[in-house]
Formats: C-alpha cells, structure tokens, sequence
C-alpha cells in the first residue's frame, strides 16, 4: 500500500477514528498535526493543497487526499472484517455512520469543542443559544444507541465495525461535554467491550 | 429483490434521493408517506415500527427496515455502475455523501425546509438566529461543490455515481431556500446533466 499519512488534530474524535481503524488492522499512519483553534487548517496554503473544505481529518493516500472520517475509514477497512461482506450488515453499517455525522457528532462532538477546547466563557451568543437543543439532541443520540445495544453487542451484524469505531470516537469522550454515561449502561458496556478489542489504542 | 417499499415524505429531498436511484436502476419502489409536519413521523406507533430515530426516509426492504438516505441509496445500487468498482472512487463517492449529510444537507436543505415548508414567520427565535450562518455555510458548500465541478463532469471518477445523486437531490431546488444558482455556472450544467440521465424522475 502507498504511505498513509493523516493530517490531524490530535483532539478531534474525527481524527481518532482513522488512528484507531489503522490500529486495528495493523496499518501504519504517518501523522502531520494542525490546530484548528490556531487556524492552521483555513490557510490558504491547507485550503490549496490539502483540503478546500478547510477540515481535518484527511487521509493521504501516496498523492492522493480523501477528507471526512468515515469515508476514511472506509478506504482503510476495505477488504477487512471491519466491513462485512453481508450487503445487508454493509449498508446498515453505514446507517449508522450517516447517523453519526448527522445527529450524533454535531450535537456530542460540538458540546464537547464548545465546553472543553474553546471554553463556555468565549463562546458566541450564538453558540450559548444552541446549548439546551444540543444538549437534548446529544441525549436523545445516546438514548438510541443504548436502546440499541441492549441487545446486542456490537451495532451491526453480530461482529464489530466500523460502525462502531465511528460512534465510539466522540462517544468515550461525552463526559467533556457534560453527558453522563452513567445513564446509558448498554453503552458504557460497549465502550469496555471497544477498548478491549485487541490492537486497540487510545484517543490520547 | 424482497419487496422494497419507501416510508416518506414527497417534500423530502432526502426521499427523493432513493426515488431516483431506484428510478434510475429500474427498481420498482412502493410509497408510503408521512406528513412531518403534522408529526406523524414522532407517533409512538411509527418510533416502535418504522424508526427510532423518528425521521424519514427509511427503506424498507421485506421485513428489514434501513434508515438514512445515503444509507438506502448505497444498498440499492450495490453492484450497479453507480458505485464505482476502483475503491478510490468508491471512497470518494463516500466522501462527497458524508459532505453532503454534515455541510450541505443541514444548511442548504434546512433553509428550503424552514423558509418554503415551515414559513419564516413560524420559524422560532432560535431558528431566526441560525439563519445568516447558515446561509453562509451553504453558500460554502454550493461554491465548493463549483469549484469541484469546473473540470468534471461528475462528482468522482468521470461517471455518474450515488455523489451526483446524494447531492442533485437538495441542490436543484436551493432556491426555494433563498440560494441564487445562477452565481454557480458549473453546478447548474451538472444539475442539467442530472436531469438528462436515462430514467431520472422529477422529485414532484
């Protein structure tokens, strides 16, 4: 394979889930840091030649630049167990990884960027607005895994996925955004049950 | 194929996105809609049944049920020409359609939603402060998806693929969301390209 090489914030939960996937299928990742709290990924030199988008992550492929996570993901665990080859289990595995972006990740992983990393005292008036309908939102997302995994122990298919690498990233790390996973015991259970999972690393 | 049936919307850009691939795969489709703004998509009857998450569109597929759009798009073209076989591509068709679900869908269709369906004088407070940021962030995304498109035909590897389909689906009708289209030359030939595609179907 060309070399990987993901251009990241070691922070962003976005990232993590590339690292973790490589980890998980012994993959080796070269990693080129930004801070985005510094604006290193809205130069127009980042916006040029790494991503107009002005996002991480990107996953560098030998010349090649494929931005958002779990598209991401993809390319690297295609092939893998990671991604089952029922076509079922495949498109519901992306259910949920469309559902993470859409209601999970803008509600649990924004909390989380306002509350820890910019802090509630420099948030906009916005942003302060936005509090109680993300708050209620990021509860409702993780109501909705728990109830899922009551009976189950992965999201998809009886075996893991990238479905649950993409929902683990933010969702391990939901304390820093004032969720408390005492109330979801289905969740914290499959969090253990991730962390367990051989070549397994941490966000940090 | 199982019987495949749509829970939806007609409003719904994201229902008309698997009405046209299904159309333009020459699957036959069943319909049955739901009015979200009488909250028929919240009843305990269809949260039990339908959808947790109390959103259309969900596929239905026999007795499986698969929510998110991109999701159902992706399990009705498996093994057609609108998932490319190059996994680059395939990972980059990906990437345009997890775009489409985080930068465009929540800005440009939620403004259409807001301004054309709820009316803005129904809109909250909350909602009414969202709008310039996000009228900006859609202006965003329409201008990038221009930029990607001055020197292809399609979004990934020069043929039609679900990226077109994901993000034809609320682009071609942005301007009941107050978007100008004619500021964006090459979206509007590729929206032109689209709607010439053996099969396409209106979204009315």
């Amino acid at each position: 394979m060309e070399t990987l090489t993901l251009h990241e914030d070691a922070r962003s939960g976005n990232c993590y889930k590339i690292r973790l996937t490589a980890a998980l299928l012994g993959l080796p990742l070269e990693r080129k840091s930004y801070d985005i709290m510094a604006g290193e990924t809205r130069t127009p030199d980042f916006l040029a030649n790494v991503n107009g988008n002005g996002r991480i992550p990107v996953l560098q492929v030998g010349n090649r630049r494929l931005p958002e996570s779990n598209a991401a993901c993809w390319y690297l665990a295609e092939g893998s167990a990671l991604i089952s080859a029922d076509p079922w289990d495949r498109a519901d595995m992306l259910r949920w990884m469309f559902w993470e972006q859409y209601n999970h990740e803008p509600n649990i992983a924004t909390l989380r960027f306002w509350l820890a990393i910019v802090g509630e005292g420099n948030l906009t008036e916005l942003q302060r607005a936005q509090l109680p309908a993300k708050r209620a939102a990021g509860e409702d997302a993780l109501a909705l895994m728990d109830a899922h995994l009551a009976a189950r122990e992965w999201f998809v298919g009886g075996q893991t996925s990238l479905a649950d690498i993409a929902l683990y990233a933010y969702t391990h790390v939901s304390e820093e955004g004032g969720f408390r996973l005492r109330d979801y015991a289905h969740v914290r259970t499959w969090l253990d049950r991730v962390a367990a999972l051989p070549g397994f690393i941490p966000m940090d």
